[in-house]
């Protein structure tokens, strides 16, 4: 070819013409402007139009409105991290207010937020030596430090509540279930008059009667607990296959089942399986940093689900890949504020 | 400052001298050479020299030699996706030669080895149509397909196991605990006479006797499977409490203990939490791709759970921040090949 | 040891002791709880102590703040998707209102936010099949559509442009150097009286006089328009080696300096090289997903900047690990808002 | 809905019925397995069948070997820390033997395989302090120890190097560009008589005359060598318009293309640019851990860049999606093993 060829056959491509609809009509990318005065509502709006995982939040956003405006039960699964940091305030502030229906989560959580109607954690630092914390007693997740004593209060807090679930076995002849087992746990804050149990999401699962689960319910402080009382107690038992009844028959009994998931794990799992069961999910909310590309269940995206039959392929979903922390009280802001 | 003084002082900055002790000594960098005759030990040990993960890799290689050599437990956890996957057949290998001691995994891992006995998972793509896939009835986990009938399969394998168990519960009056219901998985597998069980670790680890641990034990198609076992047969129960004793037991009994951990979730907690009764393990190797930024129990570091308790700050221990079907063969081979 | 003894021991280590000075002060970890009248203030502000990522972000802002009552002269570095995100309207405003300084930007910005001037980028999908997208003439970035007519409106814009620029190397036989270039872009933009020019950075840092760098000058639809109109006149020319010279200076000149940096890439190196000169910056932000597990330049953290020099040990610095578009309007309206 | 018509529903969507093809033919997932002899060419090839990232290398290796096949000219693409990690040595047997055809780096690459030359990078550790590294004169990349005398040795290097370039300039009236930089680079080696300059990819690109760019060319310590060489001789000029002829031309004369690309940035992008003009290359693997959900460059995964023209619709491609020194060396052993 001669080099003008060339040329010419180089600006074809590099100009290739647009063949597409005109999208004229379709949404264009502008992200917030300071230069107005300031309104969180129009900054909220902006997400959806400021493009990449911002416009994955705006969407979030509007499904989430679309679920309760369709009255679907929403399952809220989160990981043990959430109730760690600072997310636990908004769990709590929709459990309080019955904007979630049932909800799944992993052990941690529900001691972390219980430990903290006792003694508050605290601001650490990502970088702080594991050696030198563990010489002094401190825990760090993340960036955040549990000063070790806390489990000294917890163990306290377990103890009479162990007993108590010990007595009641003996007595009723009945092996307690995990959903009545946390429930017992929001009980037991009441009996023992957590001053800021209010603060507490498992507190007002309780309170609420919202059904809550956790299908690992050892693996973590209760864990080490019952492993103490168990030394003493081995006929004390707790069942684990009643929940998956219980939940399954929730999601069956769901008009309209909405998933929102923060974070892998075993709950964002359990709540996509009990989907599986009435043939998807009407709408499906992730938020997460898990990678598809290792056919992780953390990682798996909903379209993955969508082929299990997890989430319907109709379903309005969504998957939001960020950080909890940095999203999730901005995307209640959007959705669940009053 | 002049103009010259500047770039004096710029000079000293950019060409700041090294103080350090001369590190003559030190590995010096360097990658497998494909020049010689190709040396698969030499190419495994270039490992170590490479760099980043590499390197990570090449010291869980010298790690794992050094637990064997000093007789640690080793506590393998792993997640459902290395059941999905062709690290299965490694999991089966270090199950059979009885090089690791106890397992912890997701239901997910379990069920899907039993029914890779029974009918083959294909290989499949990532970008595969969700809504496609589910009209045939595929399921797809990462670029791996499963058709859904290998489900059908399996309920036939469970429920002539489940009655058993239930025959059981029935005659003895005791109620199953975990560690128990994954040993009689493997001794079902020889009851039905599964063609293909020696490629199975589940069978190896009831045939060698090794603790299997499945913490989330429904959370998965064993759990779908007792949701429909249970609506005619309700009272039949699952123990989640024995697990909590025997894990941690095991842990403590341990002159030295070994986490080697593939993937996140419950596995690598329980694993870890093990360990902190026993003041942390003596060696701990992470395979994941979970990121510390976050706050999770998947993304946690060695260092993170040192402050913890879980690991001693004196372990030899390292993270492979790598997806682990990349790695885990190599890592095999370079520790545990015969 | 008997199991009395085991157990106490494994007491001993479960709830070790805190040595640690009481903590009483440290920030609790605390978010936001939408009980009270919503204050778009104290919602900032609780990500300060919710923990993990929004810590960081929280930290960033009040890093900036600092940043500007100490007159600190801030350089901005931010790859390609900035621009073609909404992400871009907040770096026109800092431009615009002169609240950052010296700006470092990969060559993509700048077409897409002179592109913009002329006509949007629309929203679209992440899981839009490449080919269809091909055969219709519309480019995909993320879940952002550019049909490809943009770039012949880009290519009139150009052709102009570099003619203007060549006449001007005839006349005064003074290659054109990287900073000019870009300067002489935003003066193009007034020359042709693009409408929409006010919401286009590069028209501010031309208009501020603000220093506009973009070392990968011709990587991106800039080079493409310089290949066909040198096929016309090879002997145009843009010289790369007098930039290294203005923006090492502008560092060396900064009494402090801050670093911005949106993303990796280029831009973050080399402001970050810069400020190796002066023996590191006075502050630092990173906001990016860059992983330091793989020692490239987009993951190294704060820490390995400070051991090459680049920031100073005791500098002010944070990294947030979030996608950009996440957090940078947060980030701006906490730290930058009038 | 009666219990029983809502159990037999729910049976129905759990094992529902697969109308695919039987998938008999399709490769089933299987790993590596111990049990037998090792044998290196079987352990390769089990990666194929190992599903999620293995299937991707092994794919990625099925495809270079056609590459080769087909004789397509491979342009190899590559950030920095390829040449400070041991990926370097493979780099150099590619390139001593061409069986790559045209290379495209960060400038820091480069400078780093010269120092190599020179003396050698060490192991270090990611957690090593920056404050104390930095008082030491060690910088750190990821886990790689770079004590700073090694830029002295540098500085030594390129001062007589760019002394030659200016005289050259004078003399000739031209100024150099881009490719014929890196290009005397190589040739420098040579004159200096580098003991170490074979083990070194810029000496063998010179060697064997293979075009070798280097877009951001002074965003490095090249730069900060210029930068103090221009503060004496500032007419030194260094042209980046003629790369961008040389390398898309290069592209246009290839029969068929083929795009390496090792982590992200601009070598991967100018590569994929210049395949724009020839309406996509024939042939691309990428290996990086980019994320797609940013919208950036780097995690821009193929399908993205076949919406831009840049790959054709039907190449052959893939991305591993991987640390690259974990898996390049294997990539090497089973693709362009003698």
């Amino acid at each position: 070819m001669t080099a003008d060829k060339t040329t010419n056959k180089a600006k074809k491509t590099v100009f290739k013409e647009v063949r597409a609809p005109p999208l004229e009509g379709w949404p264009q990318i502008k992200g917030y402007s300071f230069e107005e005065e300031f309104s969180f509502d129009k900054f909220l709006k902006s997400y959806l139009t400021t493009g990449f995982q911002a416009t994955q939040l705006g969407i979030a956003i509007e499904i989430a409105k679309e679920m309760q405006k369709e009255q679907a039960k929403i399952f809220l699964a989160f990981t043990s991290n959430m109730g760690t940091s600072g997310v636990r305030e908004q769990i709590s502030y929709l459990t309080k207010h019955k904007k979630v229906h049932t909800m799944v989560t992993s052990v941690g959580a529900i001691e972390e937020d219980i430990i903290k109607c006792l003694k508050p954690f605290v601001l650490g630092d990502f970088r702080a030596s594991g050696k030198m914390l563990r010489e002094q007693g401190i825990n760090r997740t993340g960036n955040i430090f549990i000063p070790n004593d806390r489990y000294a209060f917890f163990e306290h807090f377990m103890n009479s509540f162990l007993q108590r679930l010990y007595e009641l076995q003996k007595q009723t002849k009945q092996i307690i279930g995990i959903k009545e087992f946390v429930y017992e746990l929001g009980h037991e804050m009441e009996l023992q008059k957590l001053e800021k149990k209010e603060e507490s999401f498992t507190y007002w699962a309780y309170k609420n009667k919202l059904p809550f689960f956790c299908p690992a319910l050892l693996d973590g402080s209760v864990g080490d607990m019952i492993y103490f009382f168990k030394k003493n107690n081995p006929s004390f038992k707790i069942d684990t296959s009643d929940y998956i009844v219980q939940l399954t028959d929730l999601a069956l009994d769901s008009e309209k089942m909405a998933i929102l998931a923060l974070g892998g794990s075993v709950p964002k799992h359990a709540v996509a399986n009990a989907a599986l069961f009435r043939d998807g999910a009407d709408y499906a909310i992730y938020i997460n940093t898990g990678l598809e590309m290792e056919g992780s269940n953390a990682g798996a995206p909903i379209d993955e689900a969508i082929s299990w039959g997890k989430i319907k392929a109709e379903a309005k979903s969504v998957k939001v890949e960020a950080e909890a922390t940095l999203v999730f009280a901005l995307f209640v802001a959007g959705a669940f504020r009053k």
